[in-house]
């Protein structure tokens, strides 16, 4: 397939674009900037130029799916958390809606389910992250939503846990890695569609952990 | 009916309430803090506490219809927009849902139907102000949303216009008293249930143009 990563020069967008290859797929990196083109190749993807605050409508040409992961960043105030994360977010679903490219997965993030509950420096962060889920599981997309927990820059370990219940807790790490192994890993495991899953750092090979056997 | 104003303290809510009384309604003005409750018994409504990045729970104990008009105002940040204008509106859909209070009026914004359309510092602010419109859409509840033009503090004329095209464009004004007296009509007029109607200043008495003379 060919699959679309919006937020290919992020965290977890780096990680996405050589897995995506190794797994078979054609990965199209859509980036805010020419300048981040050459990082795109350099990684196996084909850079494209997206704003998601304009116009990325050519950057979703021929793709068979699309992983979102793109986030304003923490440097960076509410109010484009409010026109990236949300927004923006809610507009590439309803490109992928309109031209029929119908597998979605989603970077959200582990408290999205009740924002409140959440610190609250992060709270409005939360609330943009669970709307744009929102949306993307109102649509007719087939679409999986991760919910990771703290993110790290450490290798990556191909395991990962996916406790519902929130078994090693809230603040449990998981390197960016395996969050961009799990995202590929749903695109060819069909029983990920419809579900929202939680992410944490564990012991069980991504894989198996999808289809149910953590 | 028992009128829930959410915001009653708000330009809009403080024109509500004794609207509401001579339509023959019970209102009752949610406010954040004691301070106000004066204020809201003078234009003739039982003030309430509710909190809407807290509790708000028991403000909304024997309401028939609510009328949200909060707004986390100019003076702050992004982030009180994400937490007021669009979580806090989603969980009182949510509170009046669970509840069975059917009846919801939410002030909306001009131009929250294309927030990229807009002036770009307005963007962050009619994205809240859409996503919790359509969060209340898409609700079982009986809704109303209304998209004023610019608001001023103007004496009300009991006349609007609801041209839906833009006629007088998006830069005329509407007195908040007018924007008060027709969401107060809406409650009365069944055939704005399920409806998204802008509103600017104009000539057309509001019953009158509600009812589709206009």
């Amino acid at each position: 397939m060919q699959v679309a990563v919006i937020g290919a020069n992020g965290g977890i967008g780096r990680e996405l674009l050589p897995r995506l290859a190794d797994a078979g797929h054609d990965p199209v990196g859509v980036v805010r900037d020419e300048s981040q083109f050459e990082a795109v190749r350099d990684r196996g993807g084909e850079p494209r130029l997206g704003d998601l605050e304009g116009d990325f409508d050519a950057a979703l040409d021929g793709a068979d799916a699309v992983v979102f992961t793109a986030g304003s960043g923490g440097s960076t105030g509410a109010d484009k958390t409010l026109m990236v994360d949300l927004w923006g977010a809610r507009r590439v679903v309803d490109a992928c809606v309109d031209r029929g490219i119908d597998r979605f997965v989603m970077i959200s993030s582990v408290g999205a389910g009740d924002p409140l509950a959440g610190p609250e420096p992060l709270r409005p962060y939360l609330v943009a992250k669970r709307c744009a889920a929102d949306h993307l599981e109102q649509s007719s997309l087939d679409s999986t939503i991760l919910r990771p927990t703290a993110l790290t820059d450490a290798e990556g370990t191909g395991s990962v846990s996916l406790a519902a219940d929130g078994l090693g807790g809230d603040t449990a790490e998981i390197p960016r890695a395996d969050v961009a192994q799990t995202a590929v890993a749903c695109l060819d495991t069909d029983r990920t569609v419809g579900e929202t899953i939680r992410l944490t750092g564990g012991e069980t090979p991504i894989e198996r952990a999808l289809r149910g056997g953590d």
